[in-house]
C-alpha cells in the first residue's frame, strides 16, 4: 500500500499551491500546511474495491437486532477497527425489542380476503433467500391486539387528514384506519389514528410513490414489488427515542427499568405495514365519498374514504417482547493533546433485513474512513483530540444502540463532545448535508475539498450547480452569491437524534444521493444485488463520502481553535424567527378569514345538496405575540458572531497561543449546549435542543424553534409567549458565551 | 295554463317594491318597471317537466349531423318554434362532414393486440342500444391513412412535451404518438405530432381525468368505463371553424368549394381516439425512459416515452368524405321598433351519438325560452328588437351550423346583430359566465335577478360565495369589493366562436356546473338516463337557465339603451396588457437565466450520467416592446369610458329621446366591431377580434389579445411590435366611437 502516499505527495505538490487555499478555518497557517498533506494522503486511501468487499460481507444475511448475523458483524466490525491500530470494543446493552408471534389481517366483509404478509424469495438474487434468518413485515412497537372494524382510508394519516375527514362526516372511532406510506413518518400514522379514536392501523406502500408507477420494479428495476413490505418502528421516538423502558439512561444489564404496560412510547394499537399487493382488495372493498384528489394513489381503483361499511377486517398482531442484547461496536483513537475533546462519529450497523443500502453503505465508508487513519496514524500523524468511531446496533426499531449509549454516558459527552458526525447509507448523486448551523461554514469549506466522482468538480460545485438549476428563487440567488450553501437542520430517522437533540452536541448527518432510487427500503429486497445494480455501482460515492467525512473529522480532531462559527448561525436563527412570526400571522389571517365567511354565509351557500361538507367552526383571534424578544436576542448574537468571527482569524493568523486555545476550545464545545434546556420541550422533556426537534406530529421532519413553532400550530397562545421568552433566553445566553470566548481568544 | 302569470303578478306585487331596485340598465324608471312586470311573468313560464320531455325526445336517439334522427329533430324543433308564434325555418347547407369507414388499430410488436375500438351497448341503458344508427369511435376530420411505426407517449402533445421529450433525446418522426385526452383541445394534438414529423396519433381517455380514479364508472357510477371512447374533431378550428372547403362564406349548395385536398384545415396524419382498455396493452409494451412525473396518468403500469421500440403498431383510418346537408333551426320573433338590431340566441343541437347533456341539456333550456316568450307575446308583450333563436346542427365536426349561417349572413349579421348568447349543454351548480366584457356588467345585474334552485340566494351571489370559498387572494377580494365578478373571455369550442370571433358580435356563453361531473363526454353514454341519474337530475338547473339567458335576451330587446358598458372592459384590457407586460418580461428572464446557467456550467455539473438530458441551447435576449402604446390606448379608453357611463346614467335618469336613443344605439352595437381587424390574426385571417382567440397551441383555451401575446410566446419580437400598433389603434378607434356616442346621448 505504500504506493498511496507517495502519488498523493506527488499531486499535491503539483496541485497545492495552484487551487489550495493555504488557509483552513482554525488552523495557523504551519498547522494548515501539515494538515493539507495529511489530508492528501488520507483522500487517496479509501477503496471502492473494499468497500464492495464489506458491504458483500456485512449484508450477505439478514442482521437485525438480535440476530446471530448480527452479532457477527459486530465482531468482524471490531476486529477489523483493531487491526487498524484503533482501541476497540463492543459497547453492550439490553433493550426491549418486540418482535412477531401473530401477524393476521383479513378482509371479513363484503367479500373475504387473507393477506399475504410475505415477500417471497426472487431466484434471481440469492441475497433473498434467508426465509428462516428474516424477520417479516411488521412495525416495531406495535401495540398487540386483535381487533375487528369498519375500514377508512386516511390517506398519509396526519392530523390534517383527519380535518379533511371530518369536513366530510367521517370518524374513525371504532374502525381500522389504512394509511398510505409518505408524507409523515410511520410511526405519526398510528399514534394520530389512536388520539382519533382507532382501534387498528394498517400502513401500505402506495405503488404511486415507490412502486411501478415510479419505474420497473425489482428484480427488472429498482422499484418496489407489488409483494415488497416497508418494515419500520412506530414507536413514539418524536417524544423520545430508545428503549422506552430506561427512558434517559443507559439500558445496562442492570439498569432500572419500568413495566411494559406503563411505556408511553409504545404504540397502543395494533399496526401492520403491507403491500400493495394486499392493499388493493382492502380498499377496493371500500365505499363511502370518493377521496380528495391529492389523496389518490396508482392502483386501478377508485380510492375511497369508507366509513361504517361495507369494508371490515380484522388485524390481529401479537409479538414476543423481550430483552435483546445490543452490540454497538466503539472504537477510539486516543487524541494526543486534547484526548479530552472527542470527535465522535457513527453508521448504524443493524438492517432491517439485509440492508445492503440502509444502513451498510454507510458503514463501509465509515470503515474506510477509520482504516485510512489507521494508515495515517502508521505514518505518524497524530489527531489532538480523541476520536471515537461508532457502529450503533438496532438503530431501526428505535435508535436503541446510539440512544443508550449516548444516554449512558451522558455526563460525560455533554462535558467532552465537540461534535458528532453522522452516516446512514449511502446513495449516487449529491452530497445532502444537514446539522447544526455553527458548522454550516466548516461542512462547506470541507466539501470544497473532494471531488465528485462523475464530474470534475468539487462535491460542493456540483451540489450548488443542482440548487441553482432545481431551487426557487431565494435559493438560487444564495446559492451563487452566499458564501456557503445552506445546510438543512435535523429532524430525527436517524442515529444524531440523542446527541445533537438530547445532549446539545453539534451534530452533522451526510450521505450522497439524488441519481439513484428505488423502493426496496426496509424490505427484504435491500440486498447487495440490488445496491450493486441500482445505486452506487461501482462504490465511488462511497469513496466521496469516506473523504468528505474523514476531512471533517480530521480537521476537527487537530484544528488550533475550533472550527464552529455563528455568523451563519445567528443568520439561520433570524430567518427560523421570520418564519414563526409568518406562521403566527398565517393562522391568524386563517381564523380571520374563517370567521369572515361565515358571517358572509359562504360554506351554507356553496355546499352541495348532494354532498355536503361540514361547516368549520368559528374560532378566536390569536393575539400578537412579542418576538421582539427573539429580535433583540438574536441581534445579540449577530453582533458577538460577527465581532467572533473577526478575533478568530486574527488568532490564527500566525502560530496560535495555546492556552488562549485550550482555553478558548473547552467554551466553544459548548456553546451548542447553551440552546439547550434541562426540562426540555413542552410534552416531551428528553428533547432538549430549543432549535431543533423532529415534529410531535410530523416525526422525521424537523420543527425548528420547536417550542414556539408548535406552540403556534397548536394554537396554544400562552405556550408560545413562554417559549419565546425561555428561547431568546438560550440565544442571548450563547451570545454571551460567545462574548467570553472572544475576550479569550483576544486574551482579555 | 293561465294560473302562471296570475301567480307572478301576485308575487312582484308582494316582492318588487321590497327586494329589487325599479332600475335596469339601459332602461327608463317607466320602461324598467315595465319590463319588471313581463320578467316576472317570464321567469315563472320554464318547466322543468317540459325540458325533461324535450330531452327524452331528443336524445331517444343517437342523431349526428347527417343522421335521419337529427333531421327529425330540426323538423320537431321548428314545429315547436311555431307552435309558439314564432317564424321558424331550417337553414340549409351542404357542409364536408367525414364518416368512418376504416379504424383499425393494432400492436404488432413485442407482442400482438387489435384495439377493440367498440363501446358495448348496457343492458342497464337502453339508450345506448343503438349501434345501428351510432357512428362509431373516431375523430372527425382526421387525415386517411395506413401508417406503422414505433409509439412515442407525448403527454398532452402540446409543444412543452416536445420540449420535454428533445431534452430526452427522443424524436417523434416516423413515430405514432400517443397522447392523453386533456391539457389542450384535441385538435391540438395531432397537429403538433404532425410539425414534429409524426405519422400517426392515438388519443386516449386517461383514468385519472375521468375514469375510475374520479369515482364509479357508468352505469354504477358517472365516470367513464373503461371503453368508453371520447369522440370529437380534430379539424384545425384555431385557424379556420367550419367547412374546410368553404372557408369564409356559406356553404349553400351552389357554394364555390375548394378541392380537398387543398383544404388546410384538414388534419394531415391520421387520428383515433380510443379507450384507456385499449390504451393499456399500448402504454404497457412501451420502453424508453420513464414518463417525467406529471405525465403519469391512472394506469397500472410505468408510463415510458417509448421511441425507437420495442412497442410498434399499425393505425389504419379511412373516411367518406360525403357532402352532408345541415338543418339548422332559426325562429324569429320579429322587433317592434328597431327590427334591425338582432339579439342571437343559440345552441346546437346535433350530438356525438344521443348527446343527452351535450347539447340537449342546454337546448331544452332554449326551447322553454321561445315557449315563455311566445306566451309573453300572446300577453301583449313586443320585443323593440328581433329575436333570432337558432339550433345549430353539425356543431360538433366542426361548428359547421353556425359558422355557415353566420358566414352566409355576414355582412347582415355584422350590420344588424347586437348580441349574441350561446349555451351548449347545462349541468348542476354554479352558475359560468364568458364573453365580452363590454357585456360584464349587464350579465351581472342579470345573474341578481335568478334564483339558485339549491338555496335561497340569487344564482349570482351563489357564485360570488364560490369565488369567495375557492378563489386566491385577488379573486377572494375582487369578488367581495368589486361591483361585478369577472367573466371568462371566450375562446373556442362551442358557436359563439363565429359571431364573436369572426364577425366582431359582442357574445356571452352560459351554463351551469360544478356540482356535476362525469366521463359520458361525446360517448355512446352520454343518455338520458345518465343525464337524469347524476346531472340536472330534476331540470331546475335548466329552469335557471332559462330564466338567466331567458332575461338577458328580454333586457336586450328592449332596452332604451343598449346596456353594454366599457368600464369593466377598459379595466379588464388594462389587466391583459400587464399579463403581456409581464409575459415579455417571464420569456426575458427565462432566457437570461438559461443562459446565465449555460455560462456558469450548471447543466453539465448536474446531468446524471446515467440518465443524462439534452442542455437547453443559448438564446438571444428579447427587446423592450413599446407597451406605452398599449398603455396610451388604455387610458384613452378608460377616459371616455367613465364619461360615457355618466351620460349614460343621465340619459335614462327619465324619459329616454327616442331620436338620440337610436342614433346612440346604431353605433353602440358596433363598438365591439372596432375591436376586429378586416385582415384578422397573423396565420389565421378568419379569426379577426384583437382581443380573444383560440389559442393557436391551445385550442379552446382563450389567448387574450392575441396577436400580441402569441408573437410573444413564440419570440417574433417584430411581429409583437406590429400586433402592439395594430391593437393600440384599434382601442383608440373603440375609444373614438364611444365618446361620439356620449356626444350623441347629451345631444351634442
Amino acid at each position: 500500500m505504500s504506493f498511496v502516499p507517495t502519488r498523493l505527495a506527488f499531486l499535491a505538490l503539483l496541485t497545492l499551491p495552484l487551487q489550495q487555499p493555504a488557509e483552513i478555518r482554525g488552523f495557523s497557517p504551519d498547522a494548515a500546511r501539515q494538515q493539507r498533506e495529511w489530508e492528501s494522503r488520507f483522500k487517496a486511501i479509501p477503496d471502492p474495491a473494499r468497500q464492495r468487499e464489506y458491504l458483500r460481507r456485512l449484508s450477505a444475511r439478514p442482521h437485525h437486532v438480535g440476530s446471530p448475523y448480527q452479532k457477527e458483524n459486530s465482531e468482524y466490525m471490531r476486529d477489523l477497527f483493531r487491526s487498524w491500530g484503533w482501541d476497540a470494543d463492543l459497547a453492550v446493552y439490553h433493550v426491549l425489542f418486540p418482535t412477531p408471534r401473530t401477524r393476521r389481517l383479513e378482509l371479513i366483509a363484503p367479500t373475504r380476503y387473507v393477506a399475504r404478509l410475505d415477500e417471497p424469495v426472487l431466484k434471481e438474487d440469492p441475497g433473498t433467500n434467508f426465509k428462516a434468518e428474516q424477520l417479516p413485515g411488521y412495525n416495531a412497537f406495535s401495540g398487540d391486539g386483535d381487533v375487528t372494524g369498519p375500514l377508512v382510508y386516511v390517506n398519509y394519516g396526519v392530523p390534517a387528514d383527519y380535518e379533511e375527514l371530518a369536513r366530510r362526516g367521517i370518524s374513525v372511532k371504532g374502525a381500522i384506519v389504512i394509511a398510505r406510506y409518505g408524507g409523515s413518518w410511520r410511526g405519526i400514522k398510528p399514534k394520530v389514528a389512536f388520539e382519533n379514536g382507532a382501534v387498528g392501523c394498517i400502513i401500505f406502500s402506495d405503488p404511486k410513490d415507490d412502486g411501478y408507477a415510479q419505474g420497473d420494479v425489482y428484480p427488472k428495476g429498482p422499484w418496489r414489488p407489488k409483494e415488497g413490505i416497508q418494515r419500520g418502528s412506530v414507536l413514539d421516538m418524536p417524544v423520545a427515542p430508545g428503549d422506552p423502558l430506561t427512558i434517559g439512561h443507559g439500558a445496562t444489564q442492570d439498569a432500572p427499568r419500568i413495566d411494559r404496560a406503563n411505556a408511553a412510547t409504545i404504540m397502543k394499537i395494533p399496526v401492520l405495514p403491507i403491500s400493495y399487493e394486499d392493499a388493493q382488495p382492502l380498499l377496493a372493498a371500500m365505499q363511502g365519498p370518493v377521496a380528495p384528489e391529492a389523496w389518490r394513489g396508482a392502483l386501478p381503483i377508485t380510492y375511497r374514504l369508507g366509513g361504517t361499511g361495507p369494508a371490515r377486517v380484522r388485524l390481529a398482531v401479537e409479538h414476543d417482547w423481550k430483552l435483546t442484547p445490543v452490540y454497538n461496536v466503539v472504537a477510539t483513537l486516543r487524541g494526543a493533546s486534547a484526548p479530552d475533546e472527542w470527535i465522535v462519529r457513527g453508521n448504524h450497523i443493524d438492517g432491517w433485513v439485509n440492508g445492503a443500502q440502509d444502513p451498510i453503505a454507510g458503514m463501509v465508508a465509515e470503515l474506510e474512513e477509520a482504516r485510512a487513519m489507521g494508515e495515517l496514524y502508521k505514518q505518524g500523524w497524530r489527531p489532538k483530540r480523541t476520536i471515537v468511531y461508532a457502529g450503533w446496533d438496532a438503530e431501526e426499531p428505535a435508535l436503541l444502540g446510539s440512544t443508550e449509549w449516548a444516554e449512558h454516558h451522558g455526563a460525560e459527552l455533554r462535558q467532552k463532545a465537540v461534535a458528532y458526525i453522522n452516516t446512514d447509507g449511502n446513495g449516487r448523486g449529491f452530497l445532502g448535508a444537514g446539522g447544526s448551523h455553527s458548522l454550516e461554514r466548516f461542512i462547506n469549506e470541507v466539501a470544497r475539498e473532494v471531488p465528485d466522482p462523475e464530474t470534475n468538480l468539487t462535491v460542493w460545485k456540483r451540489l450548488q450547480a443542482q440548487v441553482i438549476r432545481n431551487g426557487g428563487a431565494v435559493q438560487k440567488r444564495e446559492a451563487r452569491e452566499r458564501t456557503d450553501l445552506r445546510i438543512g437542520a435535523l429532524g430525527s430517522g436517524s442515529d444524531y437524534t440523542p446527541f445533537i437533540q438530547h445532549l446539545g452536541i453539534a451534530s452533522l448527518n451526510l450521505g450522497f444521493g439524488g441519481e439513484d432510487g428505488g423502493g426496496v427500503y426496509h424490505s427484504v429486497y435491500d440486498t447487495p444485488q440490488w445496491y450493486e445494480r441500482f445505486s452506487d455501482t461501482s462504490y465511488v460515492y462511497g469513496r466521496a463520502l469516506s473523504q468528505v467525512v474523514g476531512l471533517s473529522v480530521m480537521r476537527l480532531a487537530n484544528a488550533d481553535i475550533l472550527p464552529y462559527q455563528f455568523n451563519n448561525l445567528a443568520e439561520t436563527i433570524r430567518g427560523y424567527v421570520g418564519e414563526v412570526k409568518a406562521l403566527r400571522d398565517e393562522v391568524a389571517g386563517r381564523i380571520a378569514e374563517t370567521n369572515r365567511m361565515l358571517d358572509e354565509g359562504v360554506f351554507v351557500a356553496t355546499t352541495d345538496p348532494k354532498d355536503p361538507l361540514q361547516h368549520p367552526g368559528r374560532e378566536a383571534l390569536p393575539p400578537y405575540l412579542n418576538f421582539a424578544l427573539l429580535d433583540n436576542a438574536v441581534d445579540s448574537l449577530t453582533r458577538v458572531a460577527g465581532a467572533y468571527e473577526r478575533s478568530m482569524v486574527t488568532a490564527t493568523r500566525g502560530a496560535v497561543d495555546p492556552t488562549r486555545a485550550a482555553r478558548a476550545n473547552a467554551m466553544l464545545r459548548d456553546v451548542e449546549r447553551a440552546f439547550t434546556s434541562a426540562e426540555g420541550l413542552p410534552r416531551r422533556p428528553w428533547y432538549r435542543h430549543l432549535l431543533y426537534a423532529p415534529g410531535l406530529y410530523t416525526g422525521y421532519g424537523v420543527k425548528t424553534l420547536p417550542g414556539v413553532r408548535e406552540a403556534i400550530e397548536l394554537k396554544d397562545w400562552a405556550a408560545a409567549e413562554r417559549e419565546i421568552a425561555r428561547l431568546a433566553r438560550a440565544i442571548e445566553s450563547a451570545a454571551g458565551q460567545v462574548s467570553t470566548i472572544r475576550a479569550t481568544l483576544e486574551g482579555r
